[in-house]
């Protein structure tokens, strides 16, 4: 069974397919192809599991694989570049299909790619990770990390279409699975409390990998991301929401040097932290971050940033995040349990004081 | 006296301010900025010039500078780098206005920064180079040049205003006006007779730099390519026109490698080279070659391709051209002077002999 999910964007919508088994069915992809030539963009753990089941839907067209080392760490130009090599020695002309097949860092690399090769060519998203199934797979961010910054060089180029096949998760590493669910998690805090609700009453079936809850989360996942997306394309405004634990993550990251804690731990880290100064502010009680805290715990995540971070650096490097503006720190924080605000309007002395308490 | 000319792109329609001394009037960079932060980026031809002008502009902003070694070799993500770099190293955040203070290169190198510094930030253009001020300022394309092609790297962007200063030309080398009227040519060859006509009277008044004469040519060139550009943003159909004598060009500069032969001369061979192979194809007549050929020669360009240039390495580089499909060859031709038209319908063999005989 097949679940189909328009993200609305005017002339730039595109369908989110999801189900089981959906690399088999080459006309999902073969519908969205711009032309006759493909460029398939996979990672060296990827690759192998699935790369003969893409290359088997094109197989009579002329394709071509480029094969990225795995890794956040990789996410950067030198390693971009090599797609942008692959495209001219093949000689691909403004009518070729990226297609992304692999996690987060092989879709926004090939997306970043197919936004800038010749201006602007299409692209089609075969994510294999839980992470880029429920988040980076939707809503058109592309891009590649700078020494001084995450995601700091990219673009917004919208795929053609996703195709999400729930059965690429069964060579999932469990680490990357929790990973995934942070961002499953994150859609509840901010804004769907039913969907929070059902989450604690599916945390053990998620672990466990049981298909229909995996492909319902997903699904739930998708619908409030493209509702958040359809909204604001280019977060201008309530986008902006989605970075829930972001900024704060993001710090983590960075100050730790990119892939040492995937970015869904750092996130899990993150909206503790979030929800955390949340409660210093009065808005939500001891209570509510209890309940964060023991969904985040379920989910086999960290609830507090590395020993090792200095919350001086960690400062530091939230003043240079997209989201500050001219040095302040706009962060995203809760209202309520299910419902998030962007705000600069809190006392950074109770930031300092949660990036000083939260930490292992 | 300023003109003003608007480039229509709905919700991206920009101004393009065309004057003598416009350096001087503050307010017309002042009322584009987006917030309180510029980042200038000029090259070091230019920023001994002219840059101390922008910076009494923006004063009392939070304002940088990073100045680019000058040449289309440079045109390389290496050296945009050094954008990016300043920009972050000066905790630039989504607000900040990069302004392009130089040439072609320099706009689009600072361009393309602004269309992917975090996903896209404002961007205004002060040409100073009359083949950035006809040309490269108008439309938006961005970009750098790879191993294999040039621009082949690169994204839409347009400017919030472009600001012409026509007394910017004064200091131009005569090799570089003479690399602008190749542009200005090709408007009168692509679409405007009448323009066409207006240069064959007004040659000499323009090489000796007659003020008047300059701007009317500026603003001439750039109301044509304005008008095409707002037909046709993306280069979907009739924007191709405005390559007439680039693919050809593109093949003279990549096979001499950047930066021995300007833009601006290999694209006057080139579209000597397109008439010729009009001319052999019947849709022109010797005669129309000839009289496109005295005007390029009266321009100080070259009406032949380098000697030193293998007509089959040409061919080659032709075909992975961003105006190949699937390594068919589509070419600006003449129909008439005065009117192009974009065709892969001519005899190869008729191209291989142009190649051929188009040599100096």
């Amino acid at each position: 069974m097949m679940k189909t999910l328009v993200v609305d964007l005017g002339e730039r919508s595109y369908p989110i397919y999801i189900g089981d088994g959906l690399l088999a069915r080459d006309e999902l992809l073969r519908t969205h192809l711009a032309g006759q030539q493909v460029m398939i963009v996979s990672n060296d753990t990827v690759a192998p599991l699935y790369l003969h089941k893409v290359q088997a839907a094109v197989a009579d067209l002329q394709h071509h694989a480029v094969v990225l080392p795995d890794g956040e760490k990789y996410k950067n130009w030198e390693i971009l570049n090599r797609i942008f090599d692959a495209l001219l020695e093949n000689r691909c002309d403004r009518k070729v299909t990226v297609i992304a097949l692999g996690g987060g860092v092989v879709g926004d690399m090939a997306g970043f790619a197919a936004a800038c090769y010749q201006r602007g060519v299409s692209f089609i998203q075969i994510p294999t990770t839980l992470l880029a199934q429920v988040d980076s797979s939707v809503g058109g961010k592309t891009g590649v990390n700078h020494p001084l910054g995450k995601n700091m060089i990219g673009a917004f180029h919208q795929p053609n279409c996703v195709v999400v096949d729930t059965a690429t998760l069964a060579t999932l590493p469990d680490r990357e699975l929790s990973a995934g669910l942070a961002e499953v998690i994150k859609y509840g805090l901010i804004r769907d409390m039913a969907f929070l609700e059902w989450l604690e009453g599916h945390m053990d079936a998620l672990l466990r990998r049981d298909a229909a809850t995996l492909a319902e989360a997903i699904e739930r996942s998708c619908r409030n991301k493209a509702e958040v997306v359809a909204a604001d394309e280019r977060e201008s405004g309530v986008r902006a929401l989605l970075n829930l634990g972001h900024t704060f993550g993001h710090a983590i990251e960075t100050g730790m040097g990119y892939g040492v804690w995937l970015h869904g731990e750092a996130v899990a880290a993150g909206m503790c932290m979030a929800a955390a100064l949340s409660a210093r502010l009065g808005w939500i009680s001891a209570e509510d971050v209890a309940r964060v805290e023991a969904l985040v715990q379920r989910a086999r995540l960290p609830v507090r940033a590395p020993a090792a971070l200095d919350p001086v650096r960690m400062l530091e490097v939230m003043a240079v995040d997209k989201k500050a503006q001219a040095g302040t720190i706009r962060l995203v924080l809760l209202k309520a349990v299910g419902e998030a605000v962007i705000t600069a309007e809190y006392d950074s002395l109770l930031l300092r004081e949660v990036l000083d308490d939260y930490r292992q």
